[in-house]
């Protein structure tokens, strides 16, 4: 993410239950990682995407593509920065980056996604769709 | 639970993401096999917890006693028994074992819960009322 | 925990994915957080529970009793409050208590352990045992 | 995963506690799925990613490139089938994909990886090697 400021970033730290036998965290955990950093981001805006849930408006990924470029380990701090793009008229795109205190680059990840709604078809409520059209 | 044929058993492997830093199976990772034995105990007699949700009828822990005997790893392969009895008027009560292949006990827990349904009050829906009155 | 000052407190929030089916924080990550809230409140002394099992010292869970007062759900804030006891010559107690920030009283927990070290005998490293002493 | 067979498949139940508030299974545990295929698939040739971490090789993902392409949900059973090929000389890459019972296509993964030594360098153990050098 070096050539834009990040739409929203998000501190915490390595909990040793997601570290597995490798003594590192778990590759699946930071799918965690990046999908809370989202719901964070969303709920600075006032959004929620339990809310949209609730209302019917079902907000899925549909493609990730994750670089994982190194480890965290019990007791490291991360930074997860993130920023939204319109993909496509029915798609957003977060573009998130990991980074450890010392700066060291953890993971580079691409998370694409759409909305599907309880009638069926795909289209954003309106919140999101000026979101994007803000991008 | 030595005196009582079990109601229900289920056996699996443990998945390496399960381990933690320690190389064994993470504390709370049990609780999980718990749940899951549960549930495919009420599946195995035509009940679904997540038909119950949906009907507005949740099924909840209100207490767990689990007593941690020897650990799982990497390539255990474990079997959870459980039994089940009325706690009380509102009460269920699941009484569970988890074994290595090898007959190492591993755990043994006391799970209790009751269900809270949509309008507010407890009571159970009538298939898990005639579960628990057989016992 | 009316009586005595905790040891230890820490703030977090509710992640959504640790929400399950029924729209509640799944009685399994309970545990995570409070071994998390554990594990910082380690840290917090200068001790850490990854440099004790690369020592070959592993703190165990013998026994864990866990009441559950009341769900957290999405877009909730929990503080896990706790103290630690000596509960017998080989065995420290963690007394810990989950609250909303509304007050509401979420979990009452008693984790009970040991630990055990490398060559095979139980008895805690000397930092440990200080702690429990002054209890 | 049309035109070759898969080199192993592996057919497991959805466990309600890795459904999420939107009632499907959460997007990072489909890489437990994917992860736990893979290290099974190593066990049936006689390899332990457990025992490889034990004498110093790590095998890692360097990279995940998941499409999500239907939800599962509570009471699916679902197989994954994977197939593994050599993406370089210092890096696997494993082909898998998720099915349901009624051949549903879940999800299609490129899971990319290497294996680094306790001495720091890249480069397979021999069996790894062997197992590659056949594609």
């Amino acid at each position: 993410m070096p050539d834009h400021a990040p739409d929203f970033e998000l501190t915490a730290d390595v909990r040793d239950y997601e570290c597995d036998l490798q003594g590192v965290v778990n590759n699946a955990v930071y799918q965690n990682y990046l999908e809370h950093a989202r719901h964070k981001y969303l709920q600075s805006l006032g959004l929620s995407f339990a809310a949209f849930h609730r209302q019917g408006h079902d907000l899925v990924l549909t493609r990730a593509e994750i670089d994982y470029k190194a480890p965290l380990q019990s007791g490291d701090r991360y930074t997860v920065k993130l920023r939204i793009e319109k993909e496509s008229r029915l798609r957003f795109r977060f573009v998130q980056d990991i980074y450890k205190e010392d700066g060291t680059h953890v993971l580079h990840g691409r998370l694409i996604g759409t909305c599907i709604n309880r009638d069926g078809h795909r289209g954003f409520p309106p919140e999101i769709e000026a979101l994007l059209d803000q991008r």
